[in-house]
């Protein structure tokens, strides 16, 4: 593309579940458009593209990062989020999923679900004719899979190409380690969970991350072995307690993770690579699973990517709203009008 | 009128509490702008007839569909709604109702409310020096009674007039029985209450509803004979169980209503009328008061009737904001521009 | 200043956090501001200078008339308040305050908290790349302050000075007190707290008004005799029973305010100034601190007060979002223009 044209004119599926179901093509297309608004955004252009449509955000765990990035997009593109808290709605409580979803489905233009299981967000999806985007499932956390990419591309290793990236996700194989084990060989780097067998990533998605790599040329893979994080060019890690309302006893966590899988100045060191970003989806346990030095440190690529969350979602909403096209027409049109 | 000319310029009242205080030629000026507004809208036409107004919504009792209805039709509008939740307001608590009123009414443009008690909404209307929407009370349910009457409009039997309309309510006369009862009299329709005695509608609702159909031509009455489904072009049920804070218990309200009066095939079968549509307020709680194949089934309109909550509010909003002739102008103009 | 003109063309300080910050010149420029913004809006105006910004607000304790007056304030504006209730956010629970500050400093333009400490809107403050106002702290209420004295000017004693004019606190010594003492003085009135001696205004809020007094013409002082009522053209008053969520049993607070320190008719007629004004804060704990006889009189100001909230949100984030003077520019050419 030439940076304004979209290789599909509109989305290959009506929802974003999972970054699984899409190929690297159309996940560049949305890292690209997500950039390029921003561009324009930051640069103190206005875009109206999604003007008086609504977003209903359904949360059945609490957010504050997915939540507000939902919600400061919408109303930067011209919309609104209706926030509908834990205790706001029950989904299948007094009404079935099912039917919630039909209900959203003729209100609302687009809608946002984070749920406690997958099969939640499908059933929503299945039965709302409108676009339904996963924030965040037991199994996967597509959104932020996109946010980190982009911030993968803010940070890229000078002079490398997609192949000679290494990402390693240190620590607990959460939903988002599945994410990016899935999203990074999609895009072709080299991904590497390193983290202790009992907490290892699950087969499944090695395989997916293999077959990835197959495809598009990197690798994947998992390690005990320390010796993994030599030459990453990123290193990523999340909490040890697992969802907010399954938190594993600290003194469980502990054994199982500290202080080998502590993201800290040692750790940056063997990568051997002075360059080497340091991730975190966030919220952060600090000096847990990371410590004051690494989070706050040079090297932290922490709250770009906590801004990329909003980056993301404006090309989200945009691209499954479908008027992505549409809004890089304008904003070409814009520049061209300068 | 022609379709863009109010009888009333202005509303009558400056509240919208109960249906019993508007007379016929109001209440279908109210459906005839939300079914054009919802046409425009609908059509790709947007409006800002409420530019930067807000809308309070109080709520001392959770709701799903009201509360999204109105705040997706004040962002359709230009306008914004601010969620107070059960949670983030009680009124009568710290203060008196009459005086968060007077605080509502000196910093937005219109409210909404849904209350435990009647005499709360009336309060606040009293006191708040705008507009007051009742969202549901113990007494009555109103927005729902104008959304309901526009889904009768929409799905209206071929070749029928308004006198031989014949729209059953079955089971628990809850505040929704109540203004069905009011509403479907006052526009000349035949409206039954369907249920078992114990459960039976209030004498006030009888007489009001005779009272309207000596005026419109209609019919109002109660009945426990099966026999008065025969002929039936609505037949509309709501919940056994109450309302959500003070819920009767499954094995009382299963004694009192079950099977005689839920609906399934065989009931819709004694309607004698094929083309006979059902209708729900919703939630539905699946198989008590309505079978999956008849809430699932081709005659169903209760997703329709989900939607047509949007169009009412829409509509009651521009009407009692006092821009409704404003809209229905601009809309005409619009229309002849093309 | 020629009323479209400000003294300082951006604010001097990033933040609001205490009126304590800013001199006269530029709690007058905020004040000023305010009520052109008030008088163009209420004649029909409409003001985009906040088009698509957003105001995240984060409470630790509920508030209706904070997060109304603001949340209706961005809309008015062209913008939107995200609300952040007691439940969905926990300062310092899942992270530190101050990365949480990052986070909405890299996704919102603005930011208002109403908080348990005061050290926490100070936190935020230092970690926000974004202005932050105080929605309130045990410390101060700043932004109550700037209403009230909205209020002072739309009630201004006839031919009196600013040096004329008696402000008297009566009642618990509470932060809105704390601010009332600082921003009275700072505008060269005359305060006073009558209070009891377990309930007097601190020494450092007393010296601050004795340093603002001496600099700007008034006066300041605490007093336990009622004599001290005498010539004032405010009467002010707050609930006794402290903060919500460590509320003073009633037998410990009655003993100590009441009937003494009850604003009554008989307190309104001790200060022999037929034309004193009462004002409260809100909510009012009726026949405690404040009878219905003197709330509900016609010398009650309580409820212009409540407006004058939202007239100060209004003021306070265009003048912290840096469109203070641009937006005095656009009224003026549109006033020019007609």
């Amino acid at each position: 593309m030439d940076g304004y044209t979209l290789k599909n004119q509109k989305p290959t599926h009506k929802d974003f579940l999972d970054t699984s179901d899409f190929d690297q093509a159309e996940i560049m297309d949305i890292i690209r458009l997500s950039r390029t608004v921003r561009e324009y955004i930051k640069g103190g252009g206005y875009l109206n593209a999604l003007f008086h449509k609504t977003l209903a955000m359904l949360f059945e765990q609490k957010s504050t990062r997915t939540r507000v990035s939902f919600e400061v997009a919408m109303a930067q593109l011209g919309g609104h989020a209706l926030n509908l808290a834990p205790g706001a709605i029950q989904l299948g409580a007094h009404e079935t999923i099912e039917d919630t979803a039909r209900v959203f489905g003729r209100m609302c233009d687009m809608a946002m679900a984070r749920v406690d299981r997958h099969e939640s967000v499908e059933a929503l999806a299945r039965y709302a004719d409108i676009p339904v985007i996963n924030g965040m499932s037991d199994r996967v956390h597509p959104t932020q899979g996109v946010g980190d990419m982009i911030t993968v591309f803010d940070h890229w290793p000078e002079g490398k190409e997609a192949k000679d990236i290494k990402f390693v996700f240190v620590g607990d194989a959460t939903q988002v380690c599945n994410t990016l084990c899935e999203i990074t060989t999609k895009l072709g780097f080299n991904f590497v969970h390193y983290g202790p067998a009992n907490h290892k990533i699950g087969d499944e998605w090695l395989e997916k991350g293999r077959a990835n790599a197959e495809k598009y040329g990197g690798s994947c893979d998992w390690s005990e072995d320390p010796e993994c994080l030599r030459g990453a060019d990123f290193i990523y890690t999340d909490v040890w307690y697992g969802l907010y309302d399954k938190e594993t006893p600290k003194e469980v966590y502990m054994k199982d993770f500290y202080p080998k899988y502590q993201v800290n100045e040692e750790m940056m060191a063997a990568t051997e690579n002075p360059n080497c970003k340091f991730m975190h989806c966030l919220p952060a346990n600090r000096n847990e699973e990371v410590t004051d030095a690494v989070l706050d440190g040079a090297n932290s690529a922490a709250w770009d990517e906590a801004e990329n969350r909003l980056t993301a979602q404006r090309g989200l909403v945009l691209y499954f709203g479908g008027v992505a096209q549409a809004t890089l027409d304008y904003i070409k049109q814009q520049k061209e009008a300068k």
